[in-house]
């Protein structure tokens, strides 16, 4: 299957979570699916789930549905998880520890290579089967190592400094946890998880703010 | 100030983002800021700014701009943020144990009343301050306090039996970071968090498949 150039953002965010349901229908034993049925299961309209299909080739057929695995693996490709993919993660603190003990492996061949912190407390320390590196072990595994996922979890204030040791040592990605707003070459693509900000939008929505 | 009925989705997702600025101006001592400034810091256009808080009462001023506390007080109010609010997690494995000690208090008036877990392992065991309670313990601490939020970070599989104990409880919204479809009543509104999708949406991006 050919790669499109480009989806656009929308159909991109639909992507994993009918990746998570094909996966389901996979492990229940099912050949084929139709859109209604993915309709019920992912709450997105059949249209919708067809247009969206169409925008990488048209798998479907009329009244037999969509093969399962195709479209599973199909949708595996474009989001790129057909091959391993490597993460280092900075900031050893809570989240970091959660993030390095989230079986990403099982899920999708995502492989952490080493969680990094610059303080001395917490250096040294045993993570997830990791010992905690500081700065100058960052820069090693990174020589070493290519990789294709920085993570920050470090504090705000760290955040720009982690940013630069990572995009210096040739991460493809930033996956960053903090309320930074980082400064990134053209190229290297930032994904921010502002928690706080979600907590906010569910704290709007419940003073019965619905949204429009 | 009065509260709107509905401002659109687009615009509430902004408004933790300007709350972030505005306090950082505050901190520094700034009176007012312009729209263009604003901009400056946040990344949206000054128009669009102008336009986002429109939708709640004209606050700029002609060749003077917005007045920083004003404005920092009205989103305040409007993400319902001006008043203390109460969560409890339940899941104590690491995620649950990052949110615990997430620093919500000092940044939101967000008070944490508690974690809890259906595990013997994880039960009884200390995190940030609580001890781990069981199943009765959430059902006695929503009886006994009201809760705002209901924070799920089980398993996917407990997620479902979670959120049934926390809205049966009272709890006014839940904050899921699990990767199961809740069923919840009108009403209650769930905010999800899909760490999986959106390290997905990343390794696209990183792909060469720029969102268009």
């Amino acid at each position: 299957m050919k790669r499109p150039l480009t989806i656009s953002s929308a159909v991109i965010k639909r992507l994993p979570r009918y990746r998570r349901f094909l996966r389901d229908l996979l492990r229940d034993g099912a050949d084929r699916v139709s859109s209604a049925r993915l309709g019920e299961l992912t709450g997105y309209t059949p249209s919708q789930i067809r247009q969206d299909f169409n925008n990488f080739g048209g798998f479907g057929q009329q009244g037999y549905g969509y093969n399962v695995r195709d479209l599973y693996d199909s949708i595996t490709a474009i989001l790129g998880l057909d091959a391993e993919r490597h993460m280092v993660i900075v900031g050893a603190g809570n989240l970091g520890r959660a993030l390095a003990h989230f079986p990403w492996e099982q899920r999708d061949g995502v492989v952490v290579d080493g969680i990094f912190d610059n303080s001395p407390d917490a250096i040294g320390q045993n993570i997830g089967g990791f010992t905690v590196g500081d700065i100058d072990g960052l820069r090693a595994i990174l020589k070493k190592l290519p990789q294709d996922v920085g993570v920050i979890a470090t504090n705000r204030q760290g955040a720009q400094e982690a940013c630069a040791v990572l995009v210096e040592g040739g991460v493809k990605g930033i996956w960053n946890f903090t309320t930074a707003d980082l400064l990134l070459p053209d190229g290297v693509p930032a994904q921010n998880v502002h928690l706080n900000d979600s907590l906010h939008e569910l704290l709007y929505r419940i003073a019965g703010g619905e949204q429009a």
